[in-house]
C-alpha cells in the first residue's frame, strides 16, 4: 500500500519533488516546536486556510435549549469523489424543507446522535420523501484508485491558488504505515500505524483511509472520526436515502468504515447534540414511555439560503502548518507535556475549522 | 517489542503452551463467529467474569438533575502496579468526605469532563487537603518491565479460579503490532497496530500499553480510552494530588498516556457527565459570567460503604470468551456489517463491566 500511494502520487505529480510536508513528517529532521497544536493553527498564515463554500454547509436548527438559547449546528458536506450519490439526495431532502418539524431520536453515549422523522417505520404516518432519490450501491462507501486520482486533478485544478502557495503539485500529505523504530520520542519520526487500514491521507481537508485489495488495487474512503456525520441504513442491501443522518459523538467507531456513508461532518455546534441526554431505548433511541423527550428539528438549510451565516474555513491539509500542527499532535512539546506521544492516530489530529477572520 | 513480549510472557509462563486467545488471534484460524460483539459478551459463561470488589469502587452522587431524578456514577480504581501513590491519595481524599460539597467545573467537548474544588487555586477559599497525600514522581505514569511481571503473577495467585479455567499459567492477550499483510478481511487475522506503542495488552481487565525503550528495557502504562479516570496536574514536575480527577468523554486523548496519572475507569453512569452542557471558558471550564452553572457534587464514597450498591463484574480479558469478542470487534460480521474491519484499535474494544447477574 505505501509503494501504491507513492505511485499515485508519482502519477499525479508534475513535479518530481517529494510533497515537503510527508518529508518533514517521514524523516523527521523538521526542527521541533515548542508551540502547542492550537498555537500553531493561530499562527498559521491566511494563505494556508481554505474557504468552505455556503453551499455546501448544512445549517441545522434545534428548537432551543430550555432557558432559550438557540442551538445551531453546521455541517460541511463531504466534496467529490465520496458519497455523493446520498449528498445529492441530501440536497434534495433540504430542498423539499424534509427535516423541518422531524427531531433528535436517538443519542447513544460514545456512539452517535441520530435525526429524522421520528415515524419513519409507521406507514400512515411517515412523512412522505421527495421524489428522484437515488438509491445508491453499496459499492459506493469506497471508490477505487481512479476515481481517487481523478478528484485530486480536479481539486487541483478548482484551487489554483491553494498550489500557488506551496512547491508541488500535488500535495497529499501522507501519514504513513510502517515507519519502523522501536521508540517513541521526539527524535524519532512519529507514528501513524492504523489498525484499519493501510494509510491514511488527507484529501482536501478530510481524512481519508486506502488500502490494497487482493487484486492489487487500491480503494479509499472516508474516515469515521468524532464528528462525522453518516447516513443511517437498514440492513444490507439498503444503503439508507439519507433521510435519517447520524454524527458521531465518541471513539471513532471506525469498524463502520465501508458499512455506511459518510456525508460530511460538524464544524460547528455539535455539543448542541453530543450534550444531549441519552435515550433510555434500546440503542440510545429515546423511549418516550421512559420518559425521554426528543429534541426538535426546527429547520435544516443550505448555508447560502441562512441569512448572516458566518463564512468558515479549514487549515489546507496541504499546507506547511498543518504539517507542523499533525507532527506537534503526534508529539506534543509545549510546557504541559513531559513525554510526547511518539504517533498519533488519524482521529486525534482533526481538520481545524474556524469563521473567517 | 513483540520479542520483548513473548520473552515476558515466556518468563512468567509455567505451561509452555501459547495463550488460546493470542493464538487465535495471531493465527486467525478461529472459525468466523457470526455474533455481535454484544451477543458473545451475552452468552460468556458465569467463568469468564471477574468480581470488581466494592471496596475497589468510587460512588459519585452528583446532585440530582432539573427532574429530580438522582445521578450516580460509578468509578472503578486502577490495580497495582499502576498509579497505587495517587490512588492511595484518593483513598485518603474519600475518607476525608473531601470532594463532598465540590463541584464539577469543567466539560470540554470531545475531551473531558473534570471535577474538584472549584476554589482550588484560591489561597483563602481553597478546601483544605487531608494530611499525609503523597507526592509522586513523573516516573510513576509508567512501569518497568519487572514490575509488570511481578503485578501479573501476584495478580494469578490473587485469582486461582480465574487461572483454573483456562488451560494456561499466564493470560495476556497480546494485541500485536505488526501481523502484516496487505488486505484486510475476515480471512485474515485482524490488525492491532497502535501508532502510540509498540504494543497492547489487557491486564486484569485493563488497556495497558507497552514499548521497549532505548536501553532495551520495557515500559508499561494505562490506555487513555473513553470512560478512563485522571488526575488533573498543574505543569511539570507537579504530577497533582488526586484531589482534581477527570474522565475522557471524547476520542482516546492518547497523548496524555505517561504525562498524567490515570487511576480508574467509569463502569456506571458516565452519561450523567458526558451529557452535561459544555463549558464556555478556556479550555471548557464553566465560566459563571457567561452563564454557565456548575453541576454539585453531593458525596464520594468507597462502593463498601454504600448501601444496596448493586456488585459489578467485568469479563476478564483472559478469557475465551475476551478473545472471541475483541475479535468481533476487529471483524464484525453480525447481519448489519457487509464488511468486517480488519482491525480494530484499543480503546474500540472497551471491557464489558455489568451488574453481577
Amino acid at each position: 500500500m505505501h509503494k501504491s500511494l507513492i505511485a499515485l502520487a508519482a502519477l499525479l505529480a508534475a513535479s518530481p519533488a517529494q510533497p515537503q510536508a510527508s518529508a518533514a513528517i517521514a524523516s523527521g529532521k523538521s526542527q521541533p516546536s515548542p508551540l502547542a497544536p492550537s498555537e500553531i493553527v493561530a499562527a498559521a498564515p491566511q494563505a494556508d486556510w481554505t474557504a468552505i463554500a455556503a453551499s455546501d454547509l448544512l445549517v441545522m436548527d434545534l428548537a432551543p435549549d430550555t432557558k432559550g438559547k438557540p442551538r445551531r449546528v453546521v455541517i460541511q458536506l463531504i466534496p467529490a469523489p465520496f458519497s455523493q450519490g446520498w449528498v445529492g439526495n441530501i440536497r434534495k431532502l433540504v430542498a423539499a424543507k424534509f427535516w423541518d418539524g422531524t427531531a433528535v431520536n436517538r443519542v447513544q453515549d460514545n456512539y452517535v446522535v441520530q435525526w429524522g422523522d421520528p415515524d419513519a417505520e409507521d406507514k400512515l404516518k411517515a412523512k412522505k420523501l421527495p421524489e428522484g432519490l437515488a438509491v445508491m450501491p453499496e459499492s459506493e462507501y469506497a471508490v477505487d484508485r481512479d476515481s481517487y486520482a481523478e478528484a485530486l486533478i480536479d481539486w487541483e485544478k478548482a484551487h489554483p491558488d491553494r498550489i500557488a502557495g506551496t512547491p508541488r503539485q500535488v500535495e497529499l500529505l501522507e501519514m504513513q504505515v510502517d515507519i519502523g523504530g522501536t521508540e517513541a520520542d521526539a527524535e524519532r519520526s512519529p507514528s501513524y500505524r492504523d489498525p484499519y487500514a493501510n494509510s491514511v491521507t488527507y484529501y482536501a481537508g478530510w481524512p481519508i483511509a486506502g488500502q490494497v485489495g487482493r487484486d492489487g488495487d487500491a480503494s479509499f474512503w472516508p474516515v469515521h472520526c468524532y464528528g462525522m456525520v453518516g447516513v443511517g441504513r437498514d440492513l444490507s442491501p439498503n444503503t439508507g436515502s439519507g433521510a435519517e443522518l447520524y454524527v458521531v459523538i465518541g471513539h471513532a467507531p471506525r469498524h463502520l468504515d465501508r458499512n455506511i456513508a459518510l456525508v460530511g461532518r460538524v464544524i460547528e455546534g455539535i455539543e448542541h447534540l453530543s450534550s444531549l441526554p441519552r435515550g433510555h431505548g434500546a440503542l440510545g433511541f429515546y423511549d418516550l414511555a421512559q420518559g425521554d423527550e426528543r429534541t426538535a428539528i426546527q429547520s435544516i438549510r443550505l448555508g447560502n439560503e441562512v441569512k448572516d451565516l458566518p463564512a468558515y474555513e479549514y487549515l489546507s491539509t496541504e499546507s506547511a502548518s498543518f504539517a507542523k500542527y499533525a507532527d506537534a499532535r503526534a508529539n506534543r512539546r509545549d510546557a504541559f507535556f513531559i513525554r510526547p506521544a511518539g504517533g498519533a492516530d488519524v482521529c486525534n489530529i482533526p481538520v481545524p475549522v474556524r469563521r473567517t477572520q
